[in-house]
């Protein structure tokens, strides 16, 4: 695709950006040290601003433009939809509600064949967490360090990552344990095998010594995203769903980020052959053109709520708009074969081209993932692995990475990046010479990383 | 308008209500016991199913669709930012998105003119409470019993109504006092300026045994909605203000049901003349047509950070299409002049209309409201007040209720019922003629309530 640039108009993008400095409060920004960039327009892969600057999106917003930006078909769907009915109440019987909801059920794993709809990834959590505990009259629920689950009360006290300190105001029975994560044990395995095995018995002594009666859900990414893209090793997942089986424990994957394509599968627990109890989506599922999110449920737990009110739900519940992206996102990754596309490309070019730069670069301490969803760890010291910059480094602490993201952009790739890591997540549909052009950029902001190493 | 009504195809209807049942699940719902009308399409204040029955809205989907269905140029404008740029990441500039923060500040009362979107109203409570834990350095929220806030985590604890006990399972710093509400005074009062006095003294009394300094916020709804539309006295909303002050509590309007012309004025604040530190909203912002909410931040909120990061976010804030749906709205708003319409509605045509329903109808016992925001208070005897069905009541308790509900259906009125009330919530560009129609078929249904009268 030849990607359109808008001509520039600075004026245009200075009155932008001043009146967002007026009005708009951003999220987990401090808001008078923020300079947002005004983006004047975007088309599949690519985004550009008011001064004539076209940037390579490697972030996909945040990991949700799966299908890239206006895909004409979903645009045309939206469009369509909106002249028809934008809106309606959840508690009514709207055609593309009905078929967006056989869609996903359709794709996802085992029985999950029901779906509760809901704005987004966070409360999608909060309302998985809320059937799990009156499905089994339990309390607590188990999450990893190193996740992220959203930021309403019950999510981000479930999120392992420092945005969750502010919020840790009381909310009770969470308990946090250790997911695998080879490259940095918290087993001291030394294989893939051991850190399953270790990580296996370390959850269970944790359900062991909490009581496992008191355990409502276990939650887990089933690849995870902000946190590191750490893929589980062979055999975990499979691993917990026998765990929770053996304790009756609801298990729940987070896929709102991995779901939808990413990891080149419709959801990343295909990858592992692994069917959990409910599943949370959000962001992939229509590509964030409608805000949109839900859980899908199995038939158990589902039938706990057939005759016993679920307290739980939302204005927007089913929302037509959003639900009509949905349906034209899935048949456009099913017609367009977008999914295997992004498997494809994670296996045959962004997997091996990143390889080869972890070859020639010393600041490249791992590199892992599948389909279009990899981490590069960048690190001081191969050996000590020591991170780049320090966990959770703000300010002059975290110079060396924002020196990797300024060059990235100098050279027309729109990072991601998290604490040590910088993510290469870009659309399923990216295209392979698209994929080479942000391989490029990358080459250069790596050899600013490697002045940092030792 | 003449309401436009689809051909009747009930072998549709029926195929839509097939793919709903197997596999949507709903919001606040048995998913066995439900059984969901089709909706076929909707315009204005009308919406129809696949049968052939048209049905005047009295109820504005969930109170959200405040400029009716189908507005043309809410429309179109959603249709023409789909082409453009359906989405973005919220850490940019975005025109859309700056120019509904504009619009909304330009309307909110005093200083509050920094706008925090959020997918709906729940996570704008949410966020309300995060900002003024973390402005005040205190943890405790103060909520009135007859409320609802949302159903995230900390927004259904804060919520008064049974619909919370079920997700009672531990958010801590929630405390909970009886608002005004003369109908049925928690202090024995006999008049409006006696209920406020003694409501003031009681919030006042409560704060004080509670430990001000452990207060971070006040949260009410401006008038509360699903919890009965009780109008506040005069005052009240001023000596909350006033404790607020002397306390160094944020004050919080909760507008998500009362805001965007539904009582007659932009904000539900404006009809008391009070200025809060924070008001939540969504729902009319864009009449729902995509999913929007938000917090308003005065300036010395806001201020807290502008330095300091602010710990929230999500990924569909500040969401483009929505933005565009929200600056369409509120320029229909004010080019057709919906609000002051809403306020006309109220006082001149829905407002007596119910009075004089009242008059004639012995199970009535209360009528309140205004603009378009009214409750009917239905009573099995005028002297005792008692309600026509318990508080709470399910099954047979609620029969007399569902009795009125379905005779507003068979007379074409969709109706909005909580408990004993009905309440009459149409749209705030409602004409008076569709207010006559829908008068004249609550007149049928309250003479069923009639039959429960002592």
């Amino acid at each position: 695709m030849t990607p359109h640039v808008a001509a520039p108009d600075p004026q245009a993008g200075a009155a932008v950006k001043a009146a967002d400095r007026a009005h708009v409060f951003h999220s987990w920004s401090a808001q008078g040290l923020i300079d947002p960039l005004a983006v004047a327009g975007a088309e599949g892969s690519y985004f550009w601003d008011y001064d004539g600057n076209r940037y390579l999106d490697f972030s996909s917003g945040l990991v949700y433009t799966n299908i890239g930006y206006q895909h004409p078909k979903v645009v045309a769907a939206i469009q369509e939809q909106a002249g028809k009915l934008a809106t309606f109440a959840p508690a009514f019987a709207v055609d593309v509600r009905s078929e967006a909801a056989r869609l996903i059920a359709e794709r996802t794993p085992g029985d999950l064949d029901k779906i509760f709809f809901t704005n987004g990834g966070a409360e999608a959590v909060e309302n998985a967490v809320r059937m799990a505990r009156l499905h089994t009259g339990r309390h607590k629920v188990l999450s990893a360090f190193r996740s992220y689950h959203g930021a309403t009360s019950t999510a981000i006290n479930l999120t392992g990552d420092p945005r969750r300190w502010a919020s840790d105001t009381g909310t009770a029975g969470v308990v946090r344990f250790w997911a695998p994560f080879l490259y940095r044990s918290p087993f001291y395995s030394e294989n893939e095998q051991q850190e399953c095995e270790r990580a296996l018995a370390h959850l269970e002594d944790t359900i062991a010594f909490e009581g496992p009666a008191t355990i409502a859900a276990i939650i887990l990414e089933s690849v995870p995203g902000t946190a590191g893209i750490m893929t589980p090793p062979p055999g975990y997942l499979a691993g917990v769903r026998e765990i929770c089986d053996k304790y009756g424990i609801v298990f729940v994957l987070d896929e709102v980020m991995a779901g939808f394509g990413r990891t080149g599968k419709w959801f990343a627990a295909d990858n592992f052959d692994v069917v959990p109890d409910l599943i949370t989506f959000a962001k992939g599922v229509n590509s964030g053109y409608v805000p949109l999110g839900g859980v899908a449920i199995n038939a158990e737990i589902a039938a706990t709520f057939d005759k016993r009110p679920y307290p739980g739900g939302m204005t927007y519940s089913g929302h037509p708009l959003a639900c009509a992206a949905a349906v034209a996102t899935i048949q456009v990754m099913e017609d367009e074969k977008v999914v295997e596309h992004a498997a494809h490309i994670g296996e045959n070019v962004l997997g091996p081209g990143l390889r080869e730069l972890a070859e020639r670069h010393p600041s490249v301490g791992d590199v892992r993932g599948l389909g279009v969803f990899w981490a590069i760890e960048l690190v001081r010291d191969r050996e000590t692995r020591e991170p780049l910059v320090p966990y959770n480094a703000a300010g002059e602490a975290a110079a060396p990475m924002a020196a990797v993201g300024s060059t990235m952009k100098k050279n027309g790739l729109w990072p991601f990046i998290n604490m040590n890591r910088v993510h290469a997540v870009p659309a399923c549909n990216v295209s392979e010479s698209e994929v080479k052009e942000g391989l490029a950029a990358l080459d250069v902001a790596l050899s600013v990383a490697d002045e940092y190493t030792a």
